[in-house]
């Protein structure tokens, strides 16, 4: 994932939003924001792995990486690199580094594993949540980020293509979900950005349905959510099938869904609430009469993680800014009986949305 | 994963644990922990999911499990389930429950962003860490937990035979990798129980080394460090085989870590310690002059997570008691050059252990 070194420009970005918040040093856990900040990755399970900054007075910041011996090098990633092994306590080599009378922004991932024994040893005046100062830099994509979101969202609608395909008669959720992620290396991503969902028929209504040893029944409805990493850039899709023609309630149910979608895509621009646009494909749902059925959020932010901070939802006020990349993926799921969502990606520009998903929201019958 | 209802022997355990570390109530955050003590099991990425348990004074508790809408019918779970949707708080609903003059034992899992809003609501008169109460009782399996890791290492060294006869000349360890999980559902498993690690030649020096494209060198060696689940009970095993006649310096390294291996495994009984089985090993491998490049920790419990609390290390001075199951796995890494690492399972018995890896220690060479 590159070169390791600190990123001053995205480094500057997080401090100017901590000082924002009245915080002059912050604790960074997420691997990815550390990526994103140092191009040095690393996934520590329950070891200890995190990035100190501290306000260096011109702007930019002082940065500190707490490492197991056990990861890689991370040799350049900041400005001093703290290492320790198993057999050691982490906690005085970061109480050593922090300056305790200065609160401390901490990431949301932070778990009280640590916390606790951070706050027992006094290491900050005060623990905030400062996760906003980073993830408010990582949700403005840059151009080279859009690239990377575009290309995997182009491999995605292809693999769509592939999993159409694989839908006849007595294969099973599970057969199709396993061959997924050959076809996406075989078309260049790396990996499969979520666990992919393959849900025939009522398991649909399951918005989190695990592929399982289901066969396809006739005239079952199918329902695929999947996505890949190009070059650590995740994208997300969802469409839904028919397998025979479909009933009145079948397509009654589809086209409230993708008259959801298409409102809510068509009113993004920068200074629309996440709240109106969720709001937007709420109302067709609800207007319709379903919408008891419509149980989520309509979307998520996405980049680096396939799930990233600021929902698209009716709770969250603020309005989406340039640059951002979200899902728009309303659903309704009648339990028991089926399940149907149309999921794309979005990026805001200057006057309105790119979406970056081509598949395709035509209701679409395969030949089972 | 079966039934859901609360498992009064299991709750018994832990409260009785909690009783002792002057806690009266707990926050059950790790998923799997839940699983444990209810049969319900979700996976709830970013969304709160916890299961709070309050001493009835009859040796028992009443349990609360708190789930968002999304989540699959929790019914029965738990004396009460608290439901919320994604544009509700769920702190006020925690609130409600939790005895605020009480302290809180929480999970070591419990993030930042839940546990920094409890502080401020004032939910508890104090938060302590409390995993241990959960993660002692899971560490001594039962009977029925035994079997299935039996099974799993059995599956996991018919694998390890398969990943042996993987080996050829031009083979990338991605494609080694992305092979095993279709031979781990031939053989009855369910999914890897961690990513696989595949290392050719000087990439083993390190540890977690990911597949990548690297293609089999002449007379490189060969780690392989994987695990499937079976039911939910996962397996993990290394194994380093040679892909030509061993140089010297090869076989020193590698007879070095076996013996480092079995001498650690011939040690333990109930009563010895942790650390006691991991300088065993240790000490082996310093004597042979390699201490500095054994890295890491000797081993780790493991049951219905890969990594389970309690390391098999230098600095883990209690004992261990029959019924725990943990890996033993030296290694030694000489950067640049050669990595070597032998990893079995051990339950410890009443008098002894049951090593559940079967695949052999001895010196191998493939024909590559």
């Amino acid at each position: 994932m590159g070169q390791f070194s600190p990123n001053k420009s995205r480094i500057g970005h997080v401090m100017s939003n901590l000082e924002s918040m009245g915080l002059t040093q912050a604790l960074v856990c997420d691997p990815m924001s550390i990526w994103y900040l140092t191009g040095y990755y690393n996934q520590p399970l329950e070891r200890f792995f995190a990035l100190h900054l501290s306000a260096d007075g011109k702007g930019g910041a002082t940065s500190t990486l707490f490492c197991n011996k056990l990861f890689p090098d991370a040799t350049g990633a900041a400005n001093a690199i703290v290492t320790f092994d198993d057999t050691e306590n982490p906690i005085p080599l970061i109480a050593a580094v922090t300056k305790s009378d200065k609160p401390l922004g901490v990431d949301r991932k932070l778990v009280a594993h640590w916390l606790l024994p951070m706050m027992d040893a006094q290491i900050a005046s005060d623990f905030r949540l400062a996760s906003n100062a980073v993830d408010d830099a990582r949700a403005i994509k840059d151009d080279a980020e859009k690239d990377l979101m575009r290309e995997a969202s182009r491999i995605n609608d292809e693999a769509m293509s592939w999993l159409a395909a694989q839908v006849h008669e007595g294969v099973t959720e599970r057969k199709i979900a396993s061959g997924l992620l050959a076809e996406y290396r075989r078309l260049g991503a790396g990996d499969h950005s979520f666990s992919p969902i393959v849900s025939f028929g009522a398991n649909a209504a399951d918005p989190h349905h695990e592929p399982d040893g289901t066969t396809l029944g006739k005239g079952d409805m199918v329902l695929f959510d999947v996505g890949c990493k190009r070059q650590g850039y995740c994208s997300d899709m969802t469409r839904t099938f028919f397998t025979a023609e479909p009933t009145d309630r079948q397509l009654e149910v589809y086209n409230t869904v993708r008259r959801a979608n298409e409102a809510a895509e068509a009113i993004i621009k920068p200074g629309v609430t996440f709240a109106e646009i969720d709001l937007t494909a709420r109302h067709v749902i609800e207007d319709a009469g379903f919408g008891p059925y419509f149980t989520h959020r309509l979307g998520h932010q996405i980049g680096l993680e396939d799930h990233e901070p600021g929902d698209v939802s009716c709770t969250h006020d603020e309005p989406v800014k340039a640059g951002m990349i979200f899902s728009i993926e309303p659903g309704i799921y009648l339990p028991g009986e089926i399940g149907v969502r149309i999921e794309d990606l979005v990026i805001v520009t200057e006057d309105g949305c790119e979406v970056l998903n081509h598949y395709s929201h035509e209701p679409q019958v395969l030949k089972a």
